[in-house]
């Protein structure tokens, strides 16, 4: 499951950088018109960095799934391999309001599968594993839909503040979850 | 073998996404056209969902292979890489007849090769293998293409019946095949 | 290397099939236009499939790489990776003369990279290695360049001839190489 | 952390070769016109394939990893996620100064990245480790951003000048890292 889905991912954050289209002319002044498309892309490149790292520790102390974890697992595959479509519009269209709001109900969408996953392998763990203890009271998980939400609802008001909020959410996830950092091992390598 | 096949389909998967093409405006009104798209796409990602999902299990339990079963792995993976132009066909042409009954066709094409597959698999195996055993009767294995059938039969009269037909196929597929399902255990991650 | 090996084939098998480009309209007659494109992609996958298979039977019988390995693997790689275009221009051309004998070049360049990369394999793995043993002669990759040569001659003179030839190498090809099958094994699985 | 690099990696190498336009005539002469988006694309295959190589060897002699580390390599993928425009936008403009001069820019970032994910990963390991002996003082990571510098500023003079850098410094790399080459076993296979 973990191989499958770090393929998924892989190639996600492979495929949105296509939407980089290469200018028909030589001057360096044609980059000027990629800078959206070009942060859009940053951006979407952190979330789904973001994904991927949280994903991988996540697993690396999951003991034990089930067949309802593996259509958990492709319910958020199906958020996230719509980034590159909501990247690309939002990023050719200057950030403009209607992509702005609905790159962050995507957003919105695949924070609720991961947090749908994370509940049913911690249920299929059990409470007393690494895991459970790891995750604690899973601030993160729960706050970043509210601030999702409350993003989308500024977009309606001003889509940088909703670019903000989003924003907040990358940097608190953006730290790695120590809680569940592996211990050091040689393990971890060549996975 | 399980790697490469994992591969393919995560790729398909992903690839299928670039169907949905972005908008040239920003309003919200530009998603409506996407609809059929989007979800021709969901119901394909479904597809491949089931494949990935069945075929890890079925390799999971599988414990030698031979020359036959790596070209019959190849032939499933011919025709599931079929999916993404029949999904394009039938989003971009609002799941219009011809694109319907072909899509029944690919499926069935799909069916019958994973079919194969698993008998030239259970075959290797040996009649007491635990894989052998776990399929037991098959029937959804057997009922599968019959259903295809007649989808693709009843798509000449009218195409939503076609699509109805390869809807129930996948909600008999959804729940993974709890006869192959792992004892859970540590094996089962970091695959 | 072999992971690597393996995603790169299984992305280039993938991203031949974006040639088949979704028809504008919704008849069946439209896919009537995409035969050559049909036929050139299957003869690829072909292709694909047999390159990957003895690949991976080859790197399973390895035990010793070098840093001249990794790099006649990746010249191996650049030739196949080149295989989405010639197959690409040559079905969209019908079969015309310069893409079937381009066709016939990219093939003969990676056939002789595949024997490069066996030789320093089996240099690697000494005279008494299991793979030097199985190999034996290698009847099949030395009549591979000199079948591809005559191929791309006869090409001049008629298209069909030198097709007739690339079909006749898959099917030298189509059988695993025997010689290298594993003996049936759980390591097999799980790869 | 390795599949998931290689997986990228494998990735980025393929989506490269869709510049490879696929022409609308069947002449052989059409070939002519992709001569420099062929050459870029060879150019890049190699940039890309040394960094693969090096890769593997550091993330095989590396023993522990931490948080930095995932992310420190997230940064050098961000910079060798854009190597399938730049060679795009080079090749489509017939190695013109602007996109020659980006081309190193975007090189001298990704030389950067790796060196920071070096110097992270020796921390990590300890300053006794195999991986500290073998680097050694790293006179090639240390020279490469240099030379790039150097290509940059000539590509402002002339642009043949800048191309000519980074082709030594891919000469300097090509042979794969001698210190870091794994002893050869049985391990190194089916990685």
């Amino acid at each position: 499951m973990e191989a499958f889905s770090d393929g998924v991912i892989a190639i996600l954050i492979t495929i949105m950088v296509l939407e980089l289209r290469i200018p028909h002319h030589a001057q360096l002044s044609a980059l000027q018109g990629l800078r959206s498309i070009f942060f859009s892309y940053l951006l979407s490149f952190v979330f789904l960095g973001i994904y991927w790292n949280n994903h991988h520790h996540m697993l690396r102390a999951t003991e034990r799934i089930n067949g309802k974890i593996l259509w958990a697992n492709l319910h958020l595959l199906f958020w996230l391999s719509l980034f590159p479509f909501v990247t690309g519009w939002m990023g050719e269209n200057h950030f403009a309001k209607a992509p702005v709001i609905t790159y962050g109900v995507i957003d919105l969408c695949a924070a609720i599968a991961y947090y749908i996953l994370l509940r049913l392998i911690l249920a299929e763990q059990g409470p007393d594993s690494v895991l459970a203890r790891a995750i604690g009271r899973d601030v993160k998980g729960k706050a970043s839909p509210i601030i999702y939400l409350i993003g989308i609802a500024l977009g309606f008001v001003n889509r940088w503040l909703a670019l903000g909020a989003y924003i907040v959410v990358a940097l608190i996830w953006f730290i790695p979850d120590r809680r569940l950092e592996p211990r050091p091992s040689t393990e971890e390598i060549g996975a």
